[in-house]
């Protein structure tokens, strides 16, 4: 076999690596499948029975179970692409997929990295840079310290300028870890030394800075196209404010609640900071949106988000598609006067984890796996019949979707497709209980919850 | 227990008994479910083990295999119902969908028939009758014979009359049964003998009449919703060309190539149709269109249609919810404005038969059953693993129906999950391999096919 022709970015795809795992690896495969680009999916030992394999046509196993020596580990990752001979390489969400390093190794050897430029990466994923950014581009920030802080004397003296609660956050940080709230100003040394520590050893980073903390706020984020030909389009606005632990659990779209104009106004600030930043690519800037109606920009997101499909559900656009397209150079095929959100969706994350137990993780055997179906109801995941949970990864098992006209009828329809799924195994216990309760909660029926909301639920639970 | 009390029509529908089987057995059951009715889901002995019946709040097993003394025999149903106290009953497709008497001994229970009034459903249903009711209201119609013909000579002479070729259909006809095309006068005889003759066999009524065939027309249909309070919308159309010997196979939404003039000028003939026969309830009114752009009446359907999703992925309205909400005396919530169909929606029926084999159904037992996923991409049906397919029912076993933006990607979605879906068992064979066929038609992907291009490309095959 001669050595394949590298592609530079903007070249035509037609085909693509997929290093990622799970039902976005699935996800991916299908944007792939339906474009005609081959799929080549690399997996690590524990994933070899994955039903997430079938839809590849070419796989290649690149390590152990451990994340680290497999979907973590740029070299395999890389000779994986290089020896199958793709054009691109689709790293998904989470592990490599913000890593402007690996981004920029892909470019290196004429693989094309289908995200932004690795620079743009680098900008937006130091968290005190993009607050900077962002500022720069007009966007309200939080009150919060000016860059960095490394002298927990200095940190203390910034946080009772900017008055408490305050949150200390890793530059690095992401997925609801690399975070601490302090509400006491005697809590604060001890939390800043706390988080400095785990975000070295979690991110490798130890960086954080300091933020005004809003209890009482929504989260609010845009989702961005913006193609390399000066193309830049809002795709309307998801709320993602039912999280536990600053992990998200059900994202819809629009936001509920949310004004037209504000609405408006947070995609123009979005697209704002996507010029300002040169993005390429699919990505989400979120915001926080406080009881008064103001917003405040907290951080981007390079890559597609887990909750894309309830976007996708409200504005028809297939956004993996979308990544794919402008990775091969291609303008966007519409303008901001095209996008017309229709109805309402949610997405509700199943994840193995037990709620009676502080959502600690269940790994184990899969016996019955019987999504939901329907109308207006998709689900993306990687479970089966015999599907074995493994305890090396995260604990997301499947994406409930749903659409509807209007957000009562999506929250009936979602009850309905909960009630439906049938997952069961030794030791398997999942998240369907607890979401259901936040579904029948009024505080939600109403749209009148905040972030606060899943976690004011967890702590009055038996 | 006493007696339950009974329901007239028009009254909250706060039960339901499912009076079918298969994929729309699960299709009424979640709409049910999204609207907080209680399911009360007739079975066979055959369809005893059936994932459809997870989903239902009680059964009642009411006969053996044979649907005559089970789905097709009122007595039995009738029972059931009245003895599991439900306000009403969904008849689906098929089966007793369409028989007045059965929906006036519902209404005598004080059983709310899910469906037009029996009056209606007699009128619609007697095919000469209904083009008798769609000519008096304006419709066109193709030339035929006045009213039913009994005498094979008298009907000769009509048929001369006429011009070849034509076509003898039973009154009672459904289904792409009880009908024969005569292309030479000289067999019109034995044809017109043979069709009463198999028309009194399966239909129980021998009555035929005669009309002018169109070789080369499409199959389009008007979806309508009727509330009792004088409201009857259109949802637009559908274009069911892709038959085989008149059985539907592949199904979209809009029609392709039909110019707006025309969808809207098919939408108020059907409309008005609607109005002349007093109709409540969901509906589908069918014409051919030719060559010309001319359209013709040709028969009514007092019922839920397989192919409704493709209606419901444009349109976001779901009909099955509209059917329950109709049937319990509520206003349509939306008028004909406010239907605004977004997109090209496809379906393709995924039977078990053997394409090689003259599409000969093939029961048996499934070993694996895995159907696609993914974005707008949504699966009907009842398989699962170790479902046993029986050779007592029709052979449709999923529907497979995608949306997207446009029909070249809805054609690309629609092959995606085509090569994605996996089903195999001993003796089973499916249409998925032709289903894809057509799709790379070229005069499919051209949308310059007509009503003949699935049996043409039958008989080329080798």
């Amino acid at each position: 076999m001669t050595a394949p022709e590298r592609t530079p970015a903007g070249a035509p795809i037609s085909s693509v690596l997929i290093a990622n795992r799970g039902e976005i690896a699935l996800r991916i495969a299908r944007a792939c499948s339906e474009l005609d680009i081959r799929t080549v999916m690399v997996h690590s030992t524990a994933d070899r029975d994955s039903p997430a394999l079938r839809l590849a046509d070419q796989l290649v196993q690149i390590g152990p179970a451990a994340a680290k020596r497999s979907y973590l580990y740029p070299p395999a990752i890389l000779e994986a692409a290089l020896s199958a001979g793709v054009d691109a390489v689709h790293p998904g969400y989470g592990f490599l997929s913000e890593d402007a390093d690996f981004a920029e190794m892909c470019e290196a050897e004429g693989l094309t990295f289908i995200g932004p430029p690795p620079s743009v990466i680098a900008a937006l994923g130091d968290k005190a840079q993009a607050r900077k950014l962002a500022a720069g581009a007009g966007l309200p920030v939080l009150p919060g310290s000016p860059g960095t802080l490394s002298h927990g004397q200095v940190a203390k003296e910034v946080a009772d300028e900017i008055g408490y609660p305050v949150i200390i956050k890793a530059v690095a940080g992401g997925g609801g870890r690399g975070m601490a709230v302090v509400r006491d100003p005697r809590d604060f040394a001890r939390a800043f030394a706390e988080t400095r520590v785990s975000a070295q050893a979690v991110f490798g980073d130890g960086r954080v800075y300091v933020e005004k903390y809003v209890d009482t706020a929504r989260h609010v984020e845009v989702q961005v196209l913006a193609d390399g030909h000066g193309s830049v389009v809002s795709l309307g606005v998801r709320d993602c404010s039912v999280q536990r632990r600053r992990q998200k659990l059900i994202e819809e779209s629009p936001a509920p609640g949310l004004s037209p104009e504000l609405t408006t106004r947070l995609g123009a600030a979005a697209v704002a900071c996507a010029r300002a930043a040169g993005y390429r690519g699919a990505g989400t800037f979120e915001f926080l949106v406080d009881a008064e109606g103001g917003f405040f920009f907290i951080e981007a997101n390079c890559r597609i988000q887990v909750e894309h499909p309830v976007t996708e559900m409200v504005t028809g656009i297939d956004l993996v598609r979308e990544q794919l397209l402008i990775a091969a150079g291609r303008p966007l095929s519409f303008g901001q006067e095209d996008v017309v959100p229709r109805g309402v969706s949610i997405e509700c994350r199943v994840n193995t984890e037990d709620p009676a137990r502080g959502f600690l993780p269940t790994p184990g055997l899969i016996d019955e796996f019987v999504p939901p179906g329907g109308p207006f109801t998709r689900v993306d995941t990687h479970g089966a019949n015999g599907v074995l949970v493994s305890a090396d990864y995260d604990s997301l098992l499947a994406k409930v979707i749903v659409w509807a006209p209007d957000r009562d009828q999506a929250i009936a329809r979602m009850s309905r497709a909960l009630r439906e799924f049938r997952i069961s195994g030794r030791g398997i216990c999942t998240t369907i209980g607890f979401l259901q309760d936040v579904l029948d909660d009024p505080l939600f029926r109403d749209a009148k919850h905040n972030t606060s909301l899943a976690d004011a639920m967890i702590s009055v639970r038996p």
